[in-house]
C-alpha cells in the first residue's frame, strides 16, 4: 500500500484530501500547518490557550467518511449568541485538546469520533507564530495580518517563527515513510511555506525516499505571488527544501469569466494580469493536466470567509486522478 | 427481548441509565424531562433558542459505550473564555439542533456518533416552562427557580406548564409499546412531576401493558418533599397518573455519617429530621433492598452541582441487579 503525505493548510488540504479519499489501496497522512492567526481558531487561540483548529478541521472534514450532517456539524457556524462566529469544529477540538491535555491527541480522538480515513496530523505541538521581514525594513507579524497586507512591495528577507517551532514526531515518521509527498496547493506564504520552515522538516525530508510532487497554484495571490510564474514556484519550493521537487503538475485549463469576474471583485482588482500562473518551464518533470473546477461553490450558512475565496480552485477529482496516475504507474 | 423505558430528569437518568446499559438482552428507551431552565441548559435555550440539553446530555453520556475520554468530553465544561460555564455537550447538541433544525433529530444523531446503546428521547418537543402555584398564592415561575425555593410552606395547588406541552411521538409509542416503565429516581417536583403532566403522557400509559416499576428517592429534598414517607410518594405520582404503580423499590440501608454531614452542609440543616423517607407502606407491591451507594463521587472540574448535590444517591449497580431481577421474573 502506498503512503501518500500531503502538506498542506485549510482551503487546498479540503480540496486535495476530498478527492484523495476516493483512492482505494492507498494511506493518507495529511500534515496541518499550525500558523493560522484569524478568526474563530485564532480568538480560541488567545482565549483558551489552545492550538488554532482551523485548518486541521477542514483536513478531518475532508476525510472524514462520517455522514454528510456530521462533517456539516463539524463545519458548522454559530451565528448568534455566546458563540457566535465560532465554528462546531473548533469548539470540538479546543474542548479534546482541554479534556485530553494534548492537541495531538485530540485531533486523534477527533478522527476516530468522525470516521477518518488515513491520518491527520498537525506539523506541530508548539504556538505558531508566523513573521515575515521585508528588505525595506517592514515587519509583518502573525499569519492573518500576512494573509491581508501586501508583501511584494519590496522582497522578503525571511520568513519564520517568532520561536523555534519544530515538527511534531508523528509528522517526521510519517515524512520519512512516505512513497510520495504533496506539497499544496495553498497559499504560498500562509497556508504552504509554514510547513516548510518548520525545524525538522527538512531533516525529515532527506532522510525520505518519497517523490516529492508540486501541484502549482491555480492563480497568484494579489499582494503575495502578483506575477508569478511556475518557475518561480518551483525555484522557490526547492530553495526552502534544499531538495528537488521530482514532479510537478500544471493546470491547463482557463477559468470561467464568471469566475474571474467573482475573483477580481473580490480582490477589488481592475483586471486580470498577473493573476494566472504563467506556464513558463520546460522540463519534463511537469504534468499538464484540466485540474480546475468550473463550479461555483455554494455559500455555507455563516461562513463569509468560505463563501468569498475560493473562486478559483483546483477540482479535487481531477487533482486525485492524476495524484492516482502518477502513483499507480 | 423485554423493552424497558425510563422516565427521567439529569443526575437520577444518568444513575438508573448507567446500571441498566450493562443488562443484556433488553431494549432500553430514556425519556427525558425538558424542564430544565438553570445552567448552561437554561443560558442556551435563552440566548440561542434551542431546547434545554443537560439532562438530555447526562442520558446520552450514560447510555454511550463509546471510549471514556469521549464520555469526559461530553461532560467537560469550560472555565474560560467566551464558552465559560457551558458544558461541551450542551454545545454539541446545540449545534446539532441548529444544523438539522430539530432538536430530536439532532439527538439521535448524536446518539449515533456517541454509540448509545438504546434510545434517548425527550419527552417533548415544545419549549417547557415549569410553573408552581401555591395555595397561599404564590407562583414559583421556572425549574430553576421551583429547584431553589421553598415550596412546602403552603401546600401546592397546581404544578404545570405555561404552554401546553406535548408529548413527543417517539416517546408515546415508546410508553405504548414497553413491558416495563420505571419512574424516576429523581428530584420530585423538578424531574418527575415534568415528566408526568406533560399532554398525552397519561393516555399513553392507559394504552400500555406496561408494568410500571417506582424507585423511591433515598432522601427527600428541603423546601420540596421534607417529611414524606413511603406511602406519600406512590398516592401523589398514583395521583397524577391515575393509575397504579405495580412494584415500589424502597432502600433499606442507611447513609454514612459522612454522607449525611456532607448533605446537612449543602442545604444548611441543623439535624436530618425529615430527610430519610419513612417506609411506613405495608404492601406487598414493595421490594427492600439495598440500593444506596457508599461512594462519595469524584469532583468534576469545574462543575460545581455535579460536586455537591450527590451525597446520597442510588448505587446504579444495586438498582440495576433489583430492575434484571424483576424483568427475568
Amino acid at each position: 500500500m502506498k503512503k501518500i503525505v500531503t502538506v498542506s493548510g485549510g482551503t487546498g488540504g479540503y480540496t486535495i484530501l476530498s478527492g484523495l479519499k476516493n483512492i482505494k489501496g492507498i494511506s493518507i497522512t495529511a500534515l496541518v500547518s499550525m500558523a493560522d492567526s484569524g478568526g474563530s481558531a485564532g480568538a480560541l487561540q488567545d482565549e483558551l490557550g489552545v492550538l488554532p483548529a482551523g485548518d486541521v478541521r477542514q483536513c478531518l472534514v475532508a476525510l472524514s467518511e462520517h455522514t454528510d450532517v456530521v462533517r456539516k456539524l463539524i463545519n458548522y457556524r454559530f451565528s448568534e449568541g455566546p458563540f457566535s462566529g465560532h465554528s462546531f469544529g473548533n469548539i470540538f477540538l479546543a474542548a479534546l485538546e482541554k479534556v485530553t491535555g494534548d492537541f495531538v491527541a485530540g485531533v486523534e480522538i477527533a478522527s476516530e469520533i468522525l470516521k477518518v480515513k488515513g491520518k491527520v496530523v498537525p506539523i506541530t505541538k508548539d504556538r505558531a507564530e508566523l513573521v515575515v521581514k521585508l528588505t525595506n525594513g517592514q515587519i509583518v507579524d502573525g499569519e492573518d495580518k500576512i494573509d491581508h497586507t501586501n508583501i511584494q512591495k519590496s522582497p522578503i528577507e525571511e520568513i519564520s517563527y517568532k520561536n523555534g517551532v519544530k515538527l511534531n514526531d508523528h509528522a517526521r515518521v510519517a515524512i520519512e515513510e512516505a512513497d510520495y509527498i504533496v506539497l499544496g496547493p495553498g497559499d504560498f506564504y500562509t497556508s504552504i511555506i509554514p510547513n516548510l520552515i518548520v525545524v525538522g522538516f527538512k531533516e525529515a525530508l532527506a532522510k525520505s525516499k518519497a517523490k516529492i510532487i508540486l501541484p502549482i497554484n491555480l492563480t497568484n495571490k494579489p499582494g503575495h505571488t502578483m506575477y508569478w510564474s511556475v518557475g518561480d514556484y518551483v525555484d522557490l519550493v526547492e530553495d526552502y527544501l534544499e531538495r528537488t521537487i521530482d514532479l510537478i503538475l500544471v493546470n491547463n485549463k482557463s477559468p470561467l469569466k464568471k469566475q474571474m469576474k467573482y475573483y477580481k471583485e473580490y480582490y477589488k482588482l481592475d483586471n486580470f494580469d498577473g493573476i494566472i500562473v504563467k506556464d513558463d518551464l520546460n522540463d519534463n518533470r511537469i504534468i499538464r493536466l484540466s485540474l480546475l473546477s468550473h463550479l461555483i461553490p455554494p455559500p455555507v450558512e455563516g461562513d463569509k470567509i468560505q463563501n468569498t475565496r475560493s473562486f478559483i480552485r483546483h477540482d479535487s477529482k481531477k487533482l486525485a486522478i492524476a495524484i492516482k496516475k502518477i502513483i499507480k504507474k
